[in-house]
């Protein structure tokens, strides 16, 4: 089982399924093969562009994503789907929603397609996607498209790994749904309109124009000048009959360019791996001090004190900080 | 403006509306009165009882806490209420919100609203909720709602502070809502069943007994023995018409009994507070770390030489900690 990391490394860059789903167990369980892996293959990232596609459920995401892959596939751009998605129809869990996806693309090793589950990632589900994105890249998968519902900080987080940012809205979900996009208006770059053959589409399309036309940019793009801004295209879609892919990919490769030249895309970059450092930094340092006051025990211990109120929690930090014997 | 912390805490023990606001104005920004103030409130907390309202968009969970609420200010109970709900219909913003919210319960000071927005808090949303939690319990609130809808890592975070969650579902929401289900069954202590005077009513109920039966037991609650494992009821509710409240307060009454008698609620409370102490840890050393190594300047340097993979993050992150001089 102990492959030498380079080995491993090596097969991940020639694009073998099975030492790519290896190391995103690794990456989900946060092994120690993980990190000198990731570190490996890092100079190798980078070509990669991250598609987000996001809405809320009931709008069709998981078979647009489907569709758009298939578009990609047939450009002949490796493609990577990562599946971010607790409202997904796959409720029986991440693997049998993989086997699902997968049947489609059954034998086509130009695809590679991973459901996440929401929970229980040690370090958070931000982290670990991000860190399966880079393994994509690595593997050399060109187009990565992060299937995501768009709500809760979490999916947020997600959301900004993106380099674009598609938005799916339909008509006829109720009122409540679609108060959600008061959210998802200020990250999408592009929206797409999908079941847009459904009884309310233009009415919704209008509404969508209109929340567009006043909506206030993106705060980390006020620096960008009135006559580069760019302005969200609204595309139409009916995902299950492949109408209106291939002007979302053409919006989305519109918006790449756009993205790129306007230089927005290495200030996103540079803050995506700021937060990416500072977390870094959390997790090695917290092991070491935890290590240091006495592990898992001692903490444990104190926090039973704090739940009791015989400590409070500042007072119980400081004292571990103290133990750490790191100055701090 | 300098109001002494001891002062300040007074007001905040005694229910003053205005120190309270204050203090969780504090708390969101994460200013530096914030913790010498929940450092002096702590021992006075630990007393109020935390359920948490969860459910999918459009499910009334606003209205039953507002009736919920009520219902605990007939009892003379002293009431909080937090809600951290993305899909709230006051997208007006957090403070409309609260506007709205008060009308009904005007003029009433044994009771307390406030809306958080989703995003933008220093340090997490689940951090924020936790210490605006433990302020309204030093403000002496001993039924604090916490609404929010429950999907997201962040929001099910936010859903294991309470000490009982209740999940809202309701008849006639399209079959991908229900969908959201699965996940909120492992986290329900007590699901309602609101707007039951509609179609399907019935039929939702079954199947949920059916779901109910067949789940597996919550993981932190394995040690539990058979006979003293809690089987979660559930109540049915139309809560614009203030049916179905009463038994509703019952069931959640009838949890806590179970719930302190087992045992269950000291562990619960114990693992919160290790997370919390974690939290603290982290962004102590962290502040330390960062100011040592040079500070935002010199990490958004690295971060960018990281984006242009001239370093990798590993690399970088080992670089910043040496320059800390902690010899982590």
């Amino acid at each position: 089982m102990s492959l030498p990391i380079e080995t491993w490394a090596e097969q991940v860059r020639a694009g073998e399924t099975r030492a790519i789903s290896r190391a995103i167990t690794a990456i989900e369980n946060h092994t120690p093969e993980a990190e000198p892996l990731l570190k490996t293959l890092f100079p190798q990232t980078g070509a990669a562009y991250l598609t987000g596609i996001t809405g809320a459920p009931g709008t069709g995401k998981s078979t647009l994503v489907d569709r758009l892959a298939a578009h990609y596939r047939k450009q002949e751009d490796r493609v990577g789907v990562i599946a971010v998605d607790p409202t997904s129809p796959y409720t029986g869990g991440a693997i049998l929603g993989d086997r699902i996806r997968m049947q489609s693309h059954a034998g086509d090793a130009g695809i590679f397609i991973r459901s996440m589950a929401t929970r229980g990632f040690l370090g958070g589900l931000a982290r670990a996607t991000a860190e399966v994105a880079l393994l994509l890249d690595a593997a050399g998968k060109r187009q990565i498209l992060i299937e995501t519902v768009g709500v809760g900080q979490d999916e947020i987080e997600i959301v900004r790994l993106a380099d674009c940012v598609v938005v799916v809205l339909v008509p006829g979900l109720g009122d409540d749904i679609q108060n959600m996009k008061a959210g998802l208006m200020e990250i999408g770059d592009i929206f797409v309109l999908n079941k847009s053959d459904r009884e309310g589409a233009d009415r919704l399309e209008e509404q969508l124009h209109a929340m567009l036309s006043m909506a206030t940019p993106k705060v980390d793009r006020s620096s960008v000048s009135d006559e580069n801004r760019w302005h969200p295209p609204v595309v139409r879609t009916v995902a299950t009959e492949n109408k209106g892919i291939e002007k979302l990919a053409e919006a989305i490769a519109r918006f790449r360019t756009h993205f790129e030249s306007s230089g927005e895309r290495a200030k996103k970059h540079t803050e995506h791996w700021r937060n990416r450092l500072v977390e870094l930094i959390e997790s090695r340092i917290l092991e070491r001090v935890l290590n240091a006051a006495g592990g898992e025990e001692a903490l444990n211990q104190m926090a039973a004190d704090v739940a009791e109120r015989l400590k409070d929690p500042f007072s119980a930090v400081n004292e571990i900080l103290a133990k750490s014997g790191l100055q701090i």
